[in-house]
């Protein structure tokens, strides 16, 4: 477990990392409640918090950059860093890696998930971040692009408007925090059901989650999943799945997938993974 | 049974109705294989068929009433009349009455479901067509608003784009053919998962049906579905849920939906409703 440092402010008391992974389904609140960012910052320590902030996935990434760094240090964060990673080259830079082996939590923003994996994967600097991850050293975040890339078999892009088809949906390497899920993101704001669907009939054997805008799942230690904001969590479990035409079918015909099991789950549920199935429901609020 | 009459053509032999509810997801094939329209035609006794058409979903329902009577003579149907409501006095009209009592088939059209069940729900003509439809005397079909109405809650209107909340679904009260039901329809294809998911929250005891377009969930007579066309039809059960915070919730909050079963049949696929699972798997076309 990463050391907390003190900094001294009246409103803040410094606080140990308690390592997440939060998984965000793009356009979180950056203006008044913050409540997804505000998690993140808490789970980084607080106000003892390093944060890293990666916006490769952006084409713009100084000023998403910044952006996100005004948030945290106005939150109160002890220091935050900007690893702005532009060609593959800069994943050895030693600034960086030194500070990935001491920041208490990472930030992925938006943008394109190719480009992200194409900038970072396998790089010294994502593999020490990783690394970290896993042992739940530090607390990783992504939103949108930066959500996309938690599974192994990532959604690269697609299409909606369709019956659930092979063609609907293409599929990439990930970074495989979260190997045995397939994450989609902007979910139900962006009518990607039949997408997910596509891509769980591509591989059952992972879970689909689909996490809707201003939304997080929030996956600890022990492969639960709490519910954060203000959307849901679509979780497609294809664990008890009977029959898949997938194989046996061109890539534009539609695809049977005959008994899954659908979660949505809001504010507050949590879910094991581990399970399969939710362990408690959230509050109403 | 009605006895289908004989009709001299070479390459068309008459038939026994065999009788089923058609429930199509409209933009069903109209000029190619039209093999939706031409399984309706066979299920209505194929060259001895009398076909009623129920045109008033539609604000052009002369329009739209001659186009399926052309497509149903073209193929061989011994009669075919539209019953043409326009306002609820027609719902006596004597030779509609008597057109319903011997006809084999009844095709509703598109359009405005709300103004479907506006001008038939409880006319002398409705009830006296529902009288043969569930003694499975006639072929009952109805596309896209024709569709809505199978139900006894029917999706009148709603969005898309949203977390499943209350109000993004409008309900209203159908034709109960198939009171089991709620029938959504357009469905991959207007991404009306969402919606789907919000009405089965107000009435988790009914099956959720959603039918893409040029696709149809042919209902036989021992609750058996069978999927034709060319897309899917979504089956979401609620009979496992073990939660839903939809009560407890604002009409605009999103909704916890906890294990429901979700089956997605293509082609050839047959489900049963009494006993909630897939009966067997089509072919590979």
């Amino acid at each position: 477990m990463v050391q907390a440092h003190t900094r001294m402010l009246d409103r803040s008391t410094p606080q140990a990392v308690k390592a997440a992974v939060m998984v965000i389904g793009g356009a979180e609140d950056k203006i008044h409640g913050r409540e997804i960012l505000h998690a993140f910052f808490q789970r980084s320590g607080g106000a003892g918090a390093r944060i890293a902030i990666i916006p490769s996935a952006s084409r713009e990434p100084a000023v998403i950059g910044s952006k996100y760094r005004s948030i945290f240090e106005s939150m109160g964060a002890t220091s935050v860093e900007i690893l702005d990673v532009r060609d593959r080259d800069q994943g050895t830079n030693a600034s960086y890696l030194e500070y990935a082996q001491t920041c208490t939590g990472v930030f992925m923003t938006g943008g394109d998930q190719l480009r992200l994996c194409g900038l970072l994967a396998d790089t010294r600097l994502m593999n020490s971040i990783l690394d970290r991850v896993h042992r739940f050293d530090i607390t990783l975040a992504g939103t949108s692009a930066g959500a996309a890339v938690m599974g192994h078999h990532m959604i690269a892009g697609g299409g909606s408007g369709e019956s659930p088809n092979r063609s609907l949906v293409d599929m990439a390497t990930g970074f495989g925090v979260l190997p045995h899920t397939i994450v989609d993101q902007h979910f139900h704001n962006r009518n990607r059901m039949a997408r997910l669907l596509s891509a769980v009939s591509l591989h059952p054997d992972r879970l689909g989650i689909g996490i809707d805008e201003d939304t997080c799942a929030c996956f600890e230690d022990d492969g639960v999943i709490e519910v954060l904001g203000k959307g849901t969590v679509t979780i497609v479990d294809a664990a008890d799945m009977t029959y898949t035409n997938q194989s046996l079918v061109g890539a534009t015909d539609p695809v049977s997938l005959h008994s899954l099991r659908l979660n949505v789950l809001s504010y507050g549920d949590r879910y094991s993974i581990p399970l399969r199935r939710v362990v408690s429901t959230g509050p109403v609020r």
